[in-house]
């Protein structure tokens, strides 16, 4: 740590430039405000948007970028106006942790597209301070953005659910995929893949696990309790898929045809997709003839994400994870960019920074 | 009429090669079965398909071809297990002639879908023989693929009904875009465009219409009663409507780009295409961050399509329609080319066959 950045009540670690190499850094968090709830934080998961802006992907990163946005801990403070919230009680943070309060998607409790949407890192907030996640011993948010975590949940495993959770789950009942009996197809087998072939087990759903990699086959099915496991690049495999799927939920990242998988789909079958490929490109054929709809997601309002942190505890979902200490970080990152990890990785955030 | 083909019981216009060009020709209709209707036909709407397998334009016509499936016409017999119709009712004939019955699209009457479904015209029966459409003196069709027309709809407004209004009420039906008080955005005003215009006033909509062609805003607003006209290659009108529709029913059958009317989408918006452009571009940022949804659809099956004819009969939804004489429908499909139509032919056909 250097000397003179050797102060603040927060210890954390941030990405200086684009390298993105990320080493230790502190700063102040703001005291404690009438609706705030502070928190110290437990764990943080590790996302790709982690990658993106630490390293300027965006050319939009004001650095110090502290990164993390999949944040549990343990309250330590709350303003004299904050009621559902107090010390002691499990808390997380995701995405977001500002919005206008005042629009029609605040009024819908649907903030991520709230216009004045602030992220929880890498967003200019409010008080013209730029936004620092959840690489870090604590935070301070309002309390309409923080969610309680169920006490019988564990929070290292909370800590994915407040990203690639909630963006799975949000289009999943939205486009009313809960419904018994029929399939899903998911396609990628990621942080947010696994995610969504977990939603769909609970839902009831017959699960089909596209992935490129023959590889992820044993996981797919013998771990994760999908029915099926299709080789993406497999043409034959693929057409016998045709017309199967009432649902799909794409979260590949990268570039890849859609004709297939839409062909996949029933008539009046729905596809999702999640992530951010470079071009999305089809023949209308694909969507017209089976009269299908395919749509668009990004994560979910505060109360999405209630529903679906209740949804996790009563049905005892959670995802697969592997707890790495903080001083791990940059051989993380390096490994999920080469999707190696099964299937998030998590920050032990307390015992990074005794 | 040349003499070697001036037999049979129907008297009709096909095409005999890819030029596509349309002359008198002569054969048999079947004789009239146990469940079928034969109906004299009196109206032919005139659709693009007739332009496509006149044309060859798809490598699969089987000459000669007579085209037609906006249909409405007077029944004239009735096979014996005929009950819900009876001789000198108003009826109608679409898109299809023929599915399995069978099946779980039969089963959901959504006879289009059926895989063995058999298209009015240029498609091949179930005994063998290739079916001819509208443009014809009569026709013999099972009577589940016969739709009754309400006795005070004209039957020269009910033809485009069968194709170019049920494809059109059907998704916009099935997307629940039948709430008032909500935007709908129209793109191309053609055939289609105008009955989407003209559904969406009757639901209650407040009415966009998307043009290349400014010549159309005066019919747009003042004719056919929509609240907005947009110049669609303006981009500043464009990005004006940013965020600001509903839905979207996308009749365009040309080349266009889909961020900019993606993007004219609200959050959850919903856009449905009814056309066959090349093909569908676009970027997941107009589709993931309004967390949007881009449906496609081709018209509808039998149950749509009888609630769809009692709709217009009862909220008096009339197409606008240029009636011709069949002696003129080579000069008119080279105008419906260059949309030079206001805003669909419909033949007489039985002032054309006398």
């Amino acid at each position: 740590m250097e000397g003179e950045e050797a102060k603040g009540n927060c210890l954390a670690w941030a990405a200086r430039d684009p390298s993105g190499i990320l080493s230790p850094y502190q700063f102040d968090r703001r005291v404690v405000g009438t609706n705030d709830v502070a928190l110290k934080i437990k764990y943080c998961g590790v996302c790709y948007a982690d990658v993106v802006w630490t390293r300027n992907l965006h050319n939009d990163s004001m650095y110090p970028v502290v990164p993390g946005h999949e944040i549990t801990g343990v309250v330590t403070e709350v303003g004299s106006n904050v009621t559902q919230f107090k010390v002691g009680d499990h808390v997380g943070v995701g995405t977001y942790v500002n919005s206008c309060r005042d629009c029609e998607m605040c009024n819908d409790f649907l903030e991520i597209h709230c216009k004045k949407n602030v992220y929880t890192f890498n967003g200019i907030d409010y008080d013209g301070t730029v936004t620092k996640g959840g690489y870090s011993s604590n935070i301070v948010v309002h309390d309409r953005y923080c969610f309680k975590i169920p006490d019988e949940y564990p929070l290292e495993f909370a800590a994915p659910l407040l990203c690639a959770g909630i963006t799975v789950y949000k289009p999943m009942m939205h486009h009313k995929m809960n419904q018994p009996g029929k399939s899903l197809g998911v396609v990628g087998l990621g942080g947010l893949g696994h995610m969504a072939v977990k939603f769909g087990k609970a839902f009831g759903l017959n699960v089909t696990v596209f992935s490129t990699s023959e590889s992820k086959r044993d996981e797919a099915i013998n771990i994760l309790g999908a029915e099926k496991f299709v080789v993406s690049s497999d043409t034959q495999q693929m057409q016998e898929m045709e017309g199967k799927l009432d649902f799909i939920v794409d979260t590949a990242a990268g570039n890849h045809p859609f004709d297939p998988y839409l062909n996949t789909l029933k008539v009046h079958g729905i596809m999702v997709l999640v992530a951010f490929p470079g071009e999305i490109k089809f023949s209308p054929r694909s969507l017209n003839v089976g009269a299908r709809t395919f749509a668009g997601s990004i994560t979910g309002g505060t109360k999405d994400t209630k529903s679906m942190l209740e949804y996790c505890a009563a049905q005892k979902i959670y995802p697969k994870i592997e707890l790495i200490k903080i001083d791990y970080i940059n051989e993380a990152l390096e490994r999920m960019i080469k999707r190696d990890v099964k299937y998030r990785f998590v920050i032990d955030i307390e015992n990074s920074f005794k």
